[in-house]
């Protein structure tokens, strides 16, 4: 999605270099350490807590603003691990609006709470979207799932972020959307969520 | 989604008792050992292995025509450990279209192949809808994806499955989509798609 896929790791005997995305962007993956695209880790459990501590510990990040680790969904072992190896500041819960995924993001605050992860809040994602046809609203996944959670739950509500074809093209061609297209209604909303954690966490 | 989330299991010394959906349906799932529906399962590699193999060998199926587990997304724990456990008749993969979709499940057909598992094939899923406004096709995924993996992987395609917002309210009201709706387009690509895997593979 961020169109680095040909790029490579630079392994030293003590250092893992990450891949530069662009001048505020570093980058390391597993998938950077695979031979083929299409090989699979298949790994239990403990083999992914070795890998996660390289990746947090081996790495040459320098100075950073904020280190974003993307999670699988769930409440498995790559989030365990990190919430164990590392004092992060908080946890960001992305959910669809539809009850079933919001069962989830709830088992994931729970989650967070037990591990005591501070709770950045929840975002909504896929919250409705716009006929390209007709400009007619469809609420394909429900909408409103993630704020009403929000609210139960009493953690904060971060934004909706409404389903746009063309994130997945972008993310398909490896060209971020929201740089793309910057004025795009999804561009917005994820402006204001990430302005909105800015201004909460500043340090 | 199937509406049984009050219903529990009946747990006695050497037998669990699975919850009976309706006549052809029998289920268990770890949401039904939980204390509430919030809790995560927090549980690192080797406690899922135990759990699929308490799931696998100590419930009470009787006889069955087919034994479906649905995995969590990816290459994870819980498919190995069915796979290590069982000698399952195959695996289905399913995916949406979109490209960064798609590689996950080509990592899936190798991961399969390489546990000896043979692949029954390949649904696209969320493949195009039409807009419930103006009755023109949007391909919010994009399309063809699955399809063409299947090609490339030379394994089956097993056929393709529209969104239909419908599903999801069905889903969340607990009432399966295909019974409820028999006659719409997803409905008749579900029923080619059981059809196709009944008639590969009558045993």
């Amino acid at each position: 999605m961020l169109g680095v896929e040909d790029r490579t790791l630079e392994i030293s005997p003590d250092m893992i270099k990450p891949v530069q995305v662009n001048e505020n962007l570093k980058l390391v993956s597993m998938s950077f350490l695979l031979q083929s695209p299409d090989l699979p880790v298949i790994w239990r459990g403990p083999m992914k807590m070795k890998v996660i501590q390289q990746f947090l510990g081996d790495v040459d990040w320098g100075e950073l603003d904020w280190l974003i680790i993307d999670s699988p969904p769930g409440t498995g072992d790559e989030p365990l691990s990190v919430a164990q190896l590392i004092p992060a500041t908080g946890a960001i819960i992305v959910t669809t609006p539809q009850d079933v995924s919001v069962l989830d993001s709830r088992k994931a605050v729970v989650f967070a709470l037990k591990l005591n992860l501070k709770i950045l809040g929840i975002i909504e994602n896929m919250g409705g979207m716009v006929c390209p046809h007709c400009g007619k609203r469809i609420d394909l996944f429900k909408v409103g799932g993630g704020e009403k959670a929000a609210r139960e739950l009493n953690v904060p509500f971060l934004g909706r972020i409404p389903i746009d074809p063309q994130i997945v093209i972008s993310g398909d061609e490896g060209k971020p959307f929201a740089v793309g297209q910057p004025y795009s209604e999804a561009s917005r909303a994820f402006r204001e969520i990430v302005d909105k954690i800015l201004n909460d966490h500043r340090h």
